[in-house]
């Protein structure tokens, strides 16, 4: 038996020597897309393996280009494995359900959903049995007729279906609402889908209500970017335009009518069966997605117009499913802690430990939540967009060509994009790498400097050489051969300050919290890290700069997008929709601007880490 | 003091001499239309007083034709009574708010609407007190804010309407859910329109919700007629036509939208403060209102839909009222014991009564209602359109110009129209008492047959002469100097048998749930007669030809529009509604189709009394 690791994912096993790379993630668990079914066809499952993999094949010879096959790259399902070895799998080799969803719910929901189907056989009626058709049907369902509401629209189809199939019918429920009548045995009948609306990225996961299945899922960019990136922007869009705030809420509202039409096309399904919505997203989000003014959010007090649970029908918020379909929205805490923390805390399941759990969401806002064993405190901070590769000099997002691991190797930088592409830039991960590994080896001191001439001459050759510039302007050089402007990737002064701004207010966010409950932030049980961004960083990396506190590396743990898979909880079960307003209740928000501790801690916490010895 | 008398509604008391129509009949609660206000100028305020005025006024010979001043038309306004007196108050000239209101709602109902408005003053947000909005005004109403559910449009009002009243609104609450937000101070604020859809005509009424004033009336044809009169031609025509319900539908809603439009502006306030609308219609109507196919309802075992109460949206039902409005629909009983009787049976209380009370609304359809003292029974029966002059060779609907009343005089016949106008047909009112008069003067027998030549030669001559015609083509002239086709109107043979069949199916129905009921039907203690109808026909005359059991004419009263009272009380009371629904489970329905003895009841119903000795 050989060893093999699975990068970022951390997965790792034991299999026999001869395996490809490909059967050894299926063995793991590790979502990688094949799409041509793993025949060395398609060239889609591209992964790094630099060692411990026989020569590459002949399919991998036609396939890969001569630079990819001396970068390390193979294909999962052609390359074999012969000796323990390491395996980098970019996340466009990860499979969209895969990526989003295995990762995510890890703890298994009880299906209980608020719509289910019932089956019925009724008698007919005669003179002697004069009963209504909704009499009959509630007389089936075992409920008193005056307590059975039923929507008008179905109560419309009733007559028909029920004549029409000799007195069966299947009658969904929504709640305890008769929401529609269907032919006895239609499938699938009671569809519904969980949406995740974040500043970046929205994302759509249909599911079989009835067997709990998960058909199909589908993701897009959230089209309020064309009026700013960060929420800021897009409160001032709605202050300043005529109809701002109908605009803005259009475009999500068409966004997932869009993801929820792709889902069901891909499923081979019927919109008009989705009966339910359950949807997520930070207090912004929600409220532009409810066509709430958001203006208040970002003005002092920071009040949101409500924080509660909300039940709305599909058709008053515009959305393309059952007609008499419902949207239910988890509650949100505060201005800036969303119902996307709700959705974390509920899957996450922290707040039932027996000791303190820390679990971070980071995106353009940071949400901070800590578990003291006894109280639930929830903050958030604005870690800006440096975390997304917004504000840095070279900084893009995670797509084709985006370094997104950097590490060091024989004494000077190696890197991997995205697609193994040519760089054109540097993504998330690749910051958070390019941070710790030039700490590491001491290219950047604990202030955040780039060393300077003179004490970079005590660096080894392959990275002194990097160096460029003065002072404001000194810069690393991360990658040649770029396919962007000048051919270049660096690495500047000013993109190490913009890191250490969103890492500080993040590390300050921690530090906070734990000294209001009490906590040694290195002593907490578990560091949760939520968010698709947690699924792509290096645990390690994070924590040399200093974003997390110091605890054993094995303690922190990426949950993947936690915050969606609360929404598909909610969805899928009444229980989990009450457990989340009693953790909305429960959780108590700290609010970090009226804190007179918070510039002091925040300065102390933009400190890089000393190297361990 | 002189003694005057009011018909049709028999209103009787004593005046001063010198009293005018119009004084004395303000004095007896007796409504006359008088548009100029009472002073002789528009010549609206017809009547009819043969006897105990003083000679015409100057106005009346100018505003009167001589032919008019020779009948007894006089001014209300103008003519003095002088002595003893009977005045007839023709259809024309009743308000029509007195006509469908102040004879109507004889009970008086507790305001305690649906609807309701509250008036909040809340403290304004601040870094210490971050609750949202909606906790704030959840708060301020003393609910728990995960109890208070808000509509989504009232929550996306909330902020700014909160932000420019200095934290003080009014909010609206429908039921519980809070439905609209307002400055405070903001009147009329709720609003609420009750309707009664009937076949023929469809009446709305705006109600104040707050002070319980109702503060305009309107009322239309139902423009579903242009697919027939009767119900079977309507349902006929959803079967047929495509999209013959969604037309139906949409003509009966539009309609009501018109009538809501017209009675806001006649009160000078906004659709959109209405939030909520109550309707009362037969089961039918009923059912094309909401979009529910009647089909099923002209069919044996006559099984409709649903009969429960309904709540719908306003937006979803298709009423241009405030969009986060409701619409409450009453239960209905059976195929054909809809809503409007439950509206007759709400506003009537007969089920609180000590002593055996009958019920009976006239229409197309006839419903029966009879309260044993321990049971409700109801029952539906075909009247047919006789009594509203459908089927009958010279009859008329009740407008200017048909023959209201009929009676005995100097040997012959006398009678009015509506107008004071030439006769053009007979109207059913004039129906009722046309055959009594004939009964009456020996000109009909008991089996409903017209004098043959022989027999009619005991008649005085001013009646005999009016004889025409042999066997089935017999007919009694009742007016020459016609303004239709041949200048004359005739009572046929034919005529006669349409009215016995008629008049049979109610009294076989009264007949049928006496037995039931185990009730001699003359000992009843009342006998309501509901429907607009009921106010025009001569209570005499409906005992002379034996439609109702024979009891003293005391006990016979009109109740006006019985079913739209019956919205009306749902609107303003919600302890009416559930009045309502409980009246709608207890009342009994007893189903005439299939009892054996109906056509035997039916037969002997159809003949009419003997003359009282």
């Amino acid at each position: 038996m050989i060893r093999v690791q699975f990068k970022p994912g951390g997965q790792t096993g034991q299999v026999w020597p001869g395996t490809t790379i490909l059967a050894a993630a299926e063995q793991l668990g590790v979502p990688i897309s094949a799409p041509c079914g793993g025949r060395g066809r398609c060239g889609r499952c591209r992964v790094f393996a630099e060692r411990g993999c026989a020569e590459p094949t002949q399919a991998e010879r036609d396939l890969l280009t001569g630079e990819e096959l001396r970068n390390g790259v193979r294909l999962a399902c052609e390359a074999v494995l012969v000796e323990d070895s390491q395996v980098i799998v970019p996340s466009d080799s990860r499979t969209v359900g895969g990526k989003i969803l295995s990762e995510d719910v890890w703890q298994d929901v009880a299906l209980a959903p608020n719509v289910t189907g019932r089956v019925l056989e009724l008698p007919a009626p005669s003179l002697d049995d004069q009963r209504s058709d909704a009499e009959r049907v509630a007389d089936g369902l075992g409920v008193p007729p005056g307590e059975l509401q039923i929507d008008r629209r179905a109560l419309a189809e009733l007559p028909s279906v029920l004549r029409a199939n000799g007195f069966s019918a299947t009658v969904v429920m929504v709640g305890d609402v008769l929401t529609a009548v269907r032919p006895p045995n239609a499938e699938p009948c009671c569809l519904g889908a969980a949406v995740d609306i974040g500043t970046t990225t929205v994302v759509a996961y249909l599911v079989d209500l009835v067997t709990g299945e998960r058909l199909a899922t589908a993701s897009d960019l959230n089209p309020q970017a064309r009026y700013g990136h960060d929420l800021i922007s897009r409160i001032e869009h709605v202050q300043r335009a005529p109809n701002g705030l109908d605009d803005m809420r259009q475009l999500i509202v068409d966004a997932i009518n869009r993801l929820l039409a792709e889902a069901t096309g891909k499923a081979g399904v019927r919109r008009r069966d989705i009966y339910e919505v359950s949807v997520v997203g930070n207090t912004c989000m929600h409220h532009l997605f409810l066509g709430l003014d958001p203006t208040h959010l970002a003005q002092s007090p920071y009040v949101p117009v409500t924080k509660q649970a909300m039940v709305v029908s599909a058709e008053d918020a515009g959305l393309a499913v059952n007609r008499a379909g419902s949207l239910y929205c988890l509650p949100v805490i505060a201005g800036f802690v969303g119902a996307d923390t709700v959705g974390v805390l509920l899957i996450s399941r922290i707040a039932e430990r027996d000791r303190p759990v820390l679990a971070i969401d980071i995106g353009t806002n940071g949400e901070v939540m800590l578990w003291s064993g006894e109280r639930l405190l929830v903050t958030s901070c604005a870690a800006g967009p440096a975390f997304e590769g917004g504000e840095i000099s070279r900084g893009v997002r995670a797509a084709e060509g985006a370094i997104e691991r950097v590490w060091l190797r024989d004494g000077t930088i190696g890197y991997s994009t995205i697609g193994a592409a040519r760089p054109n830039g540097i993504c998330g991960s690749g910051i958070f790498d390019a941070v710790a590994t030039l700490l590491d080896a001491g290219v950047v001191d604990s202030t955040g400097r780039l060393l300077d001439a003179d004490a970079a001459r005590g660096l080894p050759e392959g990275l002194a050489s990097r160096l460029r510039g003065e002072a404001s302007d000194r810069e690393f050089l991360v990658a040649e051969n770029a396919s962007n402007g000048d051919g270049e990737i660096t690495f500047t002064q000013r993109d190490l300050r913009e890191v250490q701004l969103a890492k500080g207010a993040v590390r300050a966010a921690v530090e906070l919290l734990c000294a209001e409950a009490g906590i040694e932030p290195g002593a907490v049980e578990e560091v949760l890290l939520a968010g698709a961004f947690g699924n792509y960083i290096d645990r390690r990396s994070a924590l040399r700069m200093g974003l997390l506190p110091p605890v054993p590396l094995e303690r922190i743990r990426s949950v993947g997008n936690a915050a969606g898979a609360g929404a598909l909880a909610a969805l899928m079960s009444v229980e989990e929709r009450a457990r989340a307003v009693e953790l909305a209740d429960r959780a108590e928000h700290i609010e970090l601007m009226g804190n007179p501790d918070f510039q002091v801690v925040f300065a102390d916490s933009m400190i890089f880490p000393e190297a361990q010895a």
